[in-house]
């Protein structure tokens, strides 16, 4: 009898007719996709399978961009610094810039959007004391003062789409072509687009699913002339590439003000997801974001009327698609994808409550090479532990949230030397409908009360910290997303307009505020507001319990360095100003509940932390500075982690962290593993106890259940089991 | 025949008459002194000796201070901080302060010189907003918003002088009368004090030298009500203690302008002589200074009056009487005398060129413990050794420079079980003597070029760091002091000002600015000035060399996070605000120059340090951040180190820096030792060199000269010798 199929979206690759029809069979797919370089032959589409097919609009037609150059992306760049030595200084705003990626917007009044600046005083220089070149593409400024150094903010035009960029330098492409990005401001970018993708739809009637990548603006993503440097700004979230001088007419015709080149280029930190963001930065953001679902929507449109289903895929020209946003509904996508390697991103995808279908497209891809280079489906790789790895971190999340559909990408051909791969990928398949079957059934058990994750973005990067994992190691923030995603625990987001708005609901027992000083994570500035002050002091006072971590509520200039340390008992001397007063000695509280039954962790020090109550209780320290502390609010508690790393044993007492914070300590011993490399999610109507085991080895655990009392398990590396508990 | 007296003093002791003359022969003592606690008798006092006495005006007639307690010293205090959890909040405001240092000034009107602050949003109450109630000592504060945090900033009358009060609880002497501190700014005060001081000297005929203790105002020192944290506030360099109402009356009708009460309590920081000084302060710090001398000077006319010599000890009650200030040489004062554990303390006395005679007390005193209680003239003690490294420490020092006397404090009679301390004491005395005479014959060879120390403070707090080197061990200034305090180079002191207004002097090759952001040794706000940019932009360009150390020239908010980072070719990331970013890579360059021949060398590193010019060469660095780099500045060089202690191998380091900034690296072979434990001082004209060993061990160096070539030198733990070169 032939495997059920479901739920899962397979590579195809012409040339590989049978083996994708084979793999397709074994791993139970039903639908088959193409990825960038592959294509799929007659063979693959006619079968009965459903047909992804990938789309990029805003790079699909380079013919028509080439002859449309009037029309392509553009974005502020802030020139690189020159020193005056002279009462007159001349600046190349494109010089140090990658000249194949940029050119002068030559088309727009430089003095309605440049602005030149003098960095050492932070002035703005007089629009009568600069002026443009267009011929020799130079600004001269006047009455310069010797040794301050100036920038120029400018528009320049983007002649190479990043992600063509960077797949073309990275593989060696040679003389391929450059794909542009077209602006959709345009209106004759817009006609044509529509027309394209009406045509496009036509043409392909076997191609049930048409997956965005995404919508029309991508990261930003700035790259240098010197090959030593060529990153020169790269961030997930920023929306710097949405910026052009018919968007920021329209901001100030809408708007009343107007945006100003400064607003994004920020003394040259640009509007870095990580930092702050401005009001107006989020008002300007949230101005694109309007524009994005309008025109996205208007494509989907077409791909609905041609019977097919639209999904977007979670990458590469995202911006302005944030699932979270007010508006993602509107689109009327069908589906998300979302490639995962962490199980954070598990949850970015399971949250979206908007589609109908929520897939994860899953690691490793099947390319010669992984993200470092380091050989995957190639001699030296082993993509089954790979695949075991980050099927470990996925399937933890899984437990907690599920989704609707798993895939790889890639070349499939690569894995034919790999049979074990092959069988891993169908275990995985496996395991994966089994534990979208449960949740089909109900939702499984969380600790009672609501953790929330304040931070200045709140509930538009939920489930994020900007980016990968891997690229963001030292991020606390980061690190508790992907111990919070595999726990048993309802997690919300909330930014500092929520808590002035709604005040903090109810259900919300622990609050976290995770990163360092100035960032949005930690919340930076948004922090002077007094009023987010005093709710988050009532609210503590009557019993709620405020996780602090790393440089948390710390603002410049306070009368605390953090916001918060009256609840936490704790403050930091950020720059050795209290090294004159007294401190608090204190005494190591090892017989703590936290300390009870915890490996051996060490969190590193931050400089300058010390007690500013006696009652503090001080659970852990390093180079005599204390690391963890509790202190008594009202009914209330504050908890102050000086650094926060995601691993096995710390997500574990972060658990027990969220226990005691909530008061309810007892509950560390109910369908809680205590093996900190085990973990298991109860479904309790079913009666069902799925455990996992996260380790490279095998390992037993004990878990406290109301059916069976105190039972053990063990398991085999990678394991997982179904324990019936009726 | 009698060997040769002089330049030693001798703390006699009566009961002990034999002790005393025989060691004051055998230690070449030509003065004998009293100490706290002890008392010289007849027999000692009429031998030929000088004999130095202790004063301590402020506290020198109880009686008179009982029965004036109107007149006792003030200061302003900030009350703890109490949180509105209505809308009034009543503060007692000495609540938490210890109640036998502080009383309420319930003498002066509150509404005149206390202000109170809504420490959350950092604003001023009205004056309208808050009463005093004088009975019940407590302050209603009205209109408090809830969970905003209130603070007093009040005039507190100080009923025991600090350092009475230390050794009273210290040594618990029990019923033993609390000493208390006269404000001489009243006339009465005045006129008893030199009346008093007048009657002293008449019935002393046989004091030679008055050695005061020192002046009138202690250094600033808070004690709290909680034995847990008795020590709330200690400051050496704080004017805290000058502050009463007829100096603030004062001020204000001489400038036109008023100090408040949070000039003093800076947001509940106070003035820490470490953070950066308000220019308002440093203003009260000269309005001070210019009453210390000017009454000072009425103290030292009666003594020289009387044909005796007056001295001034370089501590306790030293503010206002700095002797690198402006007025110091007005006192008249005959002698200055510091007690030292370490090489920067010969400097700062050593500097001093007001003064006759420069004096240190060395260390061990003569004592049963230290200053951390180790046992030193005590069963487990051993002074001797003691001794040896504390030698060690000033020896090195007075090579570079030299002072006129050295002598010894505390109970004679604890050395008597311990021979080889008083044999010790006898080498070092003679080794001092030649030191001595070695520098009355000449100046010690220096690298040609003077090494500049910038800091808000400059001349004025030269060669310190605030205190002792055991309370500042991780400020990066206080180690480079006592690495430079025994280098062959010239030290000079210059601040913000000096640079603005006389620039940067042609003598001076190297710059060196060191320490944590905001702290007066890196400069803090003063880096904001543009001018002072600009000077020392120009200067490197010109051929200068600017050592940056730690968070030298930080500024919040500035393009640069350290001002001067085009000049170092580095900056720093200091909030993971620049995360998104490229960076520069380097290779550690292992064969610079500054790395040849150094032993192992780990600079701690400082988080977020990155290139900002691929040309920045990089000599070491830590956790894959650069630690110490160079780079070019026009025909100078920026050289930046992410920290610096205090070592042998460190300060052999250092002097390669100095070589390599000032352009002379062929110097580091001329008449310097090679290894890193030894240290010579070259004689010119008398063709000595002074070779000492700072090892524990027996170590051999080589020492380039022009008139032998290389020789080699080999000595036994902490042994000197004399090398004649002709």
């Amino acid at each position: 009898m032939a495997k059920i199929k479901g739920d899962f979206t397979l590579p195809g690759e012409s040339g590989f007719e049978d083996l994708t029809l084979s793999l397709a069979e074994r791993w139970g797919a039903d639908v088959i996709r193409d990825s960038d370089g592959t294509q799929l032959s007659d063979k693959i589409i006619n079968t009965d399978y459903g047909i992804y097919s990938t789309l990029c609009l805003i790079r699909s037609d380079n013919q028509w961009a080439k002859a449309n150059k009037d029309k392509l992306q553009q974005n502020f760049l802030m020139s690189f610094p020159v020193t005056a030595m002279e009462d007159e200084v001349i600046i190349s705003p494109l010089k140090g810039y990658f000249k194949e990626q940029f050119i002068m917007n030559n088309l727009d009044d430089p003095k309605e959007f440049w602005q030149v600046f003098d960095r050492t005083t932070g002035e703005e220089v007089p629009l009568t004391d600069w002026e443009y070149n267009k011929e020799k593409e130079e600004v001269t400024i006047k009455n310069t003062k010797r040794w301050h150094e100036y920038t120029v903010n400018f528009l320049a035009i983007r002649i190479w789409e990043e992600i063509s960029m960077y797949n073309h330098i990275t593989n060696d492409w040679g003389n391929k072509e450059h794909l542009m990005a077209v602006e959709p401001r345009h209106v004759e970018v817009q006609e044509h687009m529509l027309k394209w993708l009406e045509e496009w739809c036509e043409s392909h009637p076997k191609t049930t699913v048409v997956r965005f990548t995404s919508m029309f603006y991508n990261f930003a993503w700035f790259w240098g002339e010197d090959k030593d440097r060529r990153n020169l700004f790269s961030d997930w979230g920023s929306y710097d590439f949405t910026v052009n001088p018919i968007a920021l007419r329209a901001f100030e015709k809408e708007k009343g003000y107007k945006m100003t080149s400064e607003d994004f280029i920020q003394n040259g930190k640009y509007n870095a997801t990580h930092n702050a963001p401005t009001k107006k930065y989020r008002e300007w953001m949230d101005f694109i974001n309007e524009f994005v679902v309008d025109f996205g929507k208007k494509c989907i449109d077409i791909v609905h009327r041609y019977g097919k289903k639209a999904y977007v895929f979670y990458d590469d020209s995202w911006i302005g698609v944030e699932p979270s946003g007010k508006r993602f509904k509107e689109f009327g996508f069908d589906g998300l994808i979302k490639c995962v390697f962490n199980g954070f991103e598990v949850r970015l995808c399971g949250q979206c409550d908007a589609v109908e279908i929520k897939e994860l497209r899953l690691h490793p891809y099947l390319f010669p090479t992984g993200l470092s280079g380091e050989p995957t489906f190639a001699p030296g790789g082993d993509p089954t532990t790979d695949a075991k790895r980050f099927w470990r971190n996925i399937r933890r999340a899984l437990l907690r949230k599920s989704v609707d559909r798993i895939g790889l990408g890639g070349y499939l051909h690569l894995v034919e030397p790999f049979p074990d791969f092959c069988e891993y990928i169908e275990k995985i398949s496996d395991e994966f409908r089994m534990i979208k079957a449960f949740h089909k059934e109900e939702k499984p058990y969380v600790l009672p009360g609501k953790v929330a994750i304040l931070s200045a973005w709140g509930d538009l990067r939920s489930w994020t910290c900007s980016g990968h994992f891997h690229e963001n190691p030292t991020r606390d923030l980061m690190n508790i997303l992907e111990s919070l995603a595999g726990l048993p625990v309802d997690v919300e987001f909330i930014n500092f307009e929520d808590i002035k708005e709604k005040g903090i609901s109810k259900d919300i027992k622990v609050l976290i505020n995770a990163g360092c000083k100035g960032s949005a994570w930690s919340g930076g500035f948004y922090w002077k507001d007094t009023k987010v002050v005093e709710t988050i002091n009532e609210w503590v006072y009557e019993g709620g319990c405020f996780i602090g971590i790393n440089e948390a509520s710390q603002i410049e200039g306070g009368f605390h360095t953090l916001q918060i340390a009256p609840i936490l008992g704790i403050d930091i001397d950020d720059n050795d100003s209290k090294t004159c007063q007294g401190k608090y000695g204190y005494e190591v509280d090892k017989k703590h509940f936290i300390n009870e039954g915890l490996g051996d962790i060490r969190i590193p020090s931050h400089q300058g932390v010390y007690l500013i109550d006696k009652n503090t209780q001080v659970l852990m320290e390093s180079d005599n500075v204390p690391t963890l502390t509790v202190h008594e609010f009202g009914k209330g508690k504050g908890i102050y982690l000086s650094s926060y790393r995601y691993n096995t044993e710390n997500t574990y007492m972060l658990m027990k962290l969220l226990c005691y914070g909530s008061g309810q300590e007892e509950k560390i011993n109910e369908y809680i593993c205590n093996n900190p490399l085990m973990e298991c999610a109860y479904f309790a109507k079913g009666k069902k106890l799925v455990v996992i085991n996260n380790g490279e080895t095998t390992e037993t655990t004990t878990i406290g259940t109301k059916e069976k009392g105190c039972i053990e398990v063990t398991l085999a590396p990678y394991e997982l089991e179904v324990i019936h508990l009726d």
